[in-house]
């Protein structure tokens, strides 16, 4: 049984609180801490069972009953909360991104290479069914060698601009998840990347110096070809595919809905929009990932993401920002020197 | 907080005890009791942190502080212990079918009628995602009346000839399911049953007395025709559809999958199969019957299938026997009498 | 080359004059007789490359020149026509059904123990690239023994009263099509059948003494039994699927659309209906279904769909139609006799 | 009714000849020119209907009966033979492209300028059905504004490396399909073009200076991002799929498919490959260009395919064989100028 702390009570700590209490077998929460832990927030954590909840994240870092420490926090403190945690000798779950800024990264990376503990980053969209179904494929040799490899991805609303002057932009946004993807799918490195991008969505992103629609191609360490679209807003719903074709054939994926019901009217023939949101997306990927961590850290094996996953879609989203600036192919070499 | 008493810890007990404990908010499970307890399911039962087990359902029944017990104990038990159950002033969720004598559910019924308890009958697929956008679609009026109503319900693989002596014949096993499916849809009573059947899967059941294919016509009283396609065994998995046509369109379901990839190769194109057994397809729709059934008791009002919900399936059942054997369309009524 | 008359020159016969001048390699037609030729049809047939027109279709019986007949007549000339020009020894194709009385059927089939010609009979539906799909799977053993037999037939619009009196009933006028298609699909004939039906889409058929939806469930010669649905009117246009479910899985057909469009937007995901008229839907099997007939002709073979074959699904129509009355299954051998 | 000489009889020829023979109401063939006339073509044109047969392609330029010619001929052809047909004050159809020389495209225009003829470029897939749909679905304001256009082209086959060397590059003779589509779609020009390929399916098209799998990002006038990608060779057939996705939603396309028969068995749920060849897949398309340009010249309306919509797609090839060599972003007016 591992016993975790878990730091940062917002939508995404909530999510893996759930999924801790309710879906993973063999880990228990022991604390939440929160800076704006209030008594909502205390009494839900009751009510799934946690007891201890604190506004300092250093009582879970200085608990030596505590083995595993989710960083749920604010997407700057993710880097030095892991390196604190690292060398608190605590294993951890890191939501992406780890940083934007590379060096910080790597000092992530040094604290691991002095402390022999567990590290795993967040990108739950390779738990997916769908996406794993398609790594699958491509792993067995079903559809050969992959030519091809396309990831659309497209929001159901759009952020504020307010949101996207902090975001650090769409490709660091957005598209990391993407990125992660597209190497998951390829089961290798980028190597290049060219942008084209766009404001049309909504003019104030464009004020607050981000684009909202971009198509994005890498050329991969493979020979393979990748493909991302991305818009900020899909009338529709949340528009979540891949596909990769290659020599032998092609596997693709479709949206999830909340029912395959389809209703045949003299208007037309119409299915079920994708599902919504992200949460209702992606809720089993989540729980799964949750559980792959427990599992690396009792079995004392690789977690299925570590840090270096955590470390090349960063690359690949400053090289798309440079790309976009400078209008050209840029390589992921350079931004890695 | 409704406390829960489980009786049966088979299959479907361990199922429903999974759905309290993970996802169920408003209650917790106290006891679970069978006959057949032994220190594999008490351990199992003490991590999903129930600390009570016994041999003895009737220690369930005497508690006081359990408001509401879960029959899933063998069928030929769960029209008694509703009795007795109901006498205790438990309410009850019972697994289907009540039972299979039409004099003992009319037992039941009158110890409800003597007790003023919540009673709900376990036909769990009308919590299912699928059948309930169905359903809405009807009842929202998309479709306009219904006309003509369409369920195919075909299982993985057909029961042990054993099973098929103890288990009351297809219709009372299986197709009930689909007679209470064929009522949800279409809003009203079925009036007249004709079954087409036979022996293809396995002669086995033909030997034992029971049939392992048909095809079942209904006439519904609000003049709609269904039709329901019964096999014991569909070689590519669990097949659960429904369509219902209607003066205004038609809305059908398809099969769900463990993910929507497909590949394409020299070979074809590929999907894949159903969700093979019943636990993939409908263990959502066992989490939401149980919520629905603790919701009825703390808001006091009606299950959403009380005990002639139980009741007409098994009457339609009784009549699909004696149609087969008359060779005859047969109205419900004539079993009712 | 085989040289063709054609006998009526309404809807049907339009269809295969233009099949034979635009898509038959092998025939050329000489002569149009119809009751009401008048000088838009004679253009029309000019403009087709159609020289001959007659109001007289014994003046195509009479040309030696001639060596095969289509009758495209009104169905009460369809027999006694068929034996006219059987004696006069050409070769016919004669559109469905031969005639609603078996007896006149049989002295079709007596002149053509008589006259070695070839007959063929306008089932056409069998020459529909789906429905082929469905039986090549099913005669390929690709899913073993078939089991259920499921034909799901609906028009877009119900026919006036008018013509529902002078029709013979929904089951001689629009199932018999799926009486032939059910034995194309199992490969073998009916036993018995069962109807239940009911008047739900006009009045005015009730009154003009027909249904205009049913369910029909058939018992077939090889054990599997079928089931038919119809309704006179699919709100979303011409609703024509099969589906076959044997020992070793199932093949099903969807509808044929204009386009594969697809439009997803915060209304739905909508695809286009179903072609809406038969026409439309079942053009190139027209084609089809005539090109065999020429072929037979010029290879000496015998012709995909026989007398034989014409006659049997007018006995499941009378079959279905005593069902309805007597309101019991009935065997087909009780019209036979 | 427009009289037509058909300039080339290879396969396209033949296809249009067809076509026209079968399928266009208002044109007939009088001459079929060919450099390589033989009986077998000329048995085949009688076959048809066409009397007239030569290995001069001046006979028809010179016959003032004709009013209408198609340039069926080798590439490199196109461009003179259009300028001499206008100049002989013939409507022409020419096969795409026009040529790979933009200063001979120009010299079709300035003939075009002299002599009022009607011009039409043979982008059949413009008149496919789905594709058709997807620009109506745009048109019609369905989806808004466009933002992001996919468009997936992959053959079955790769052509042998011989073809490949004469064949203008991948740009020039398989995107120009795939260019017109996006301008189609889009409803605007292209600005600007970037191109990453490579070799994968076969080495040898590398060793011939050619690239077989291409993915190519355009910015559109209007401000959309389309993205086109290519292979040589698709192991499940022709792929041919297009999306448009904007302001207020999405449309997209699948394949076409021989039947929509689905066979569901322990091997999986498997459907139709795409069709084959771009024969089967566009046949209609092909007879739908040629009645709209007999309908233009009839209507004296412009053709739906202008000479600068022969030009555009060349530019557009030019400028993606340019980006592919100097790796970088090339606007289409640096081709142009």
């Amino acid at each position: 049984m591992v016993t975790v702390g878990i730091i940062g009570a917002g939508r995404i700590g909530k999510v893996h609180t759930t999924s801790i209490c309710t879906r993973v077998k063999d880990a228990k929460i022991k604390t939440i801490a929160d800076p704006f832990m209030n008594e909502d927030t205390a009494a839900w954590a009751k009510s799934m069972g946690v007891e201890n909840t604190t506004k300092d994240y250093k009582e879970i870092l200085n608990d030596p009953e505590i083995d595993a420490v989710l960083i749920c926090s604010s997407t700057n403190t993710h880097s030095p909360i892991s390196v604190e945690a690292i060398q608190a000798v605590k294993h951890v779950f890191c939501e992406k991104p780890i940083d934007h800024d590379v060096e910080k990264i790597k000092n992530v990376i040094k604290a691991l290479e002095e402390n022999k503990v567990k590290y795993q980053v967040g990108f739950n969209r390779r738990f997916d069914h769908n996406f794993e179904a398609v790594r699958n494929a491509v792993q067995g040799g079903k559809i050969g060698d992959p030519h091809i490899i396309r990831v659309t991805s497209r929001d159901p609303e759009p952020p504020s601009a307010e949101y996207v002057k902090v975001s650090g932009g769409i490709f660091l946004d957005m598209t990391i998840h993407d990125f992660d993807m597209v190497r998951y799918l390829a089961g290798c490195d980028a190597e290049e990347v060219y942008v084209e991008a766009a404001v049309l969505v909504d003019p104030a992103i464009g004020e607050a110096g981000d684009v909202d629609t971009a198509v994005i191609t890498l050329k991969m360490a493979n020979g393979a070809i990748a493909v991302i679209d991305n818009s900020r807003k899909a009338a529709y719903g949340y528009d979540q595919r891949a596909e990769v074709f290659g020599s032998k054939g092609m596997v693709a994926t479709t949206n999830d809905t909340l029912s395959s019901a389809v209703i045949s009217t003299e208007a037309g023939v119409t299915g079920e929009k994708p599902l919504y949101f992200f949460l209702e997306r992606y809720m089993d990927s989540f729980a799964k990932e949750m559980n792959c961590f427990i599992e690396a850290i009792e079995k004392d094996t690789d977690t299925p993401l570590g840090v270096m996953d955590g470390l090349k879609p960063v690359l690949m989203g400053l090289a798309a920002k440079k790309s976009l600036q400078e209008h050209r192919p840029v390589k992921i070499s350079e931004i890695e020197m």
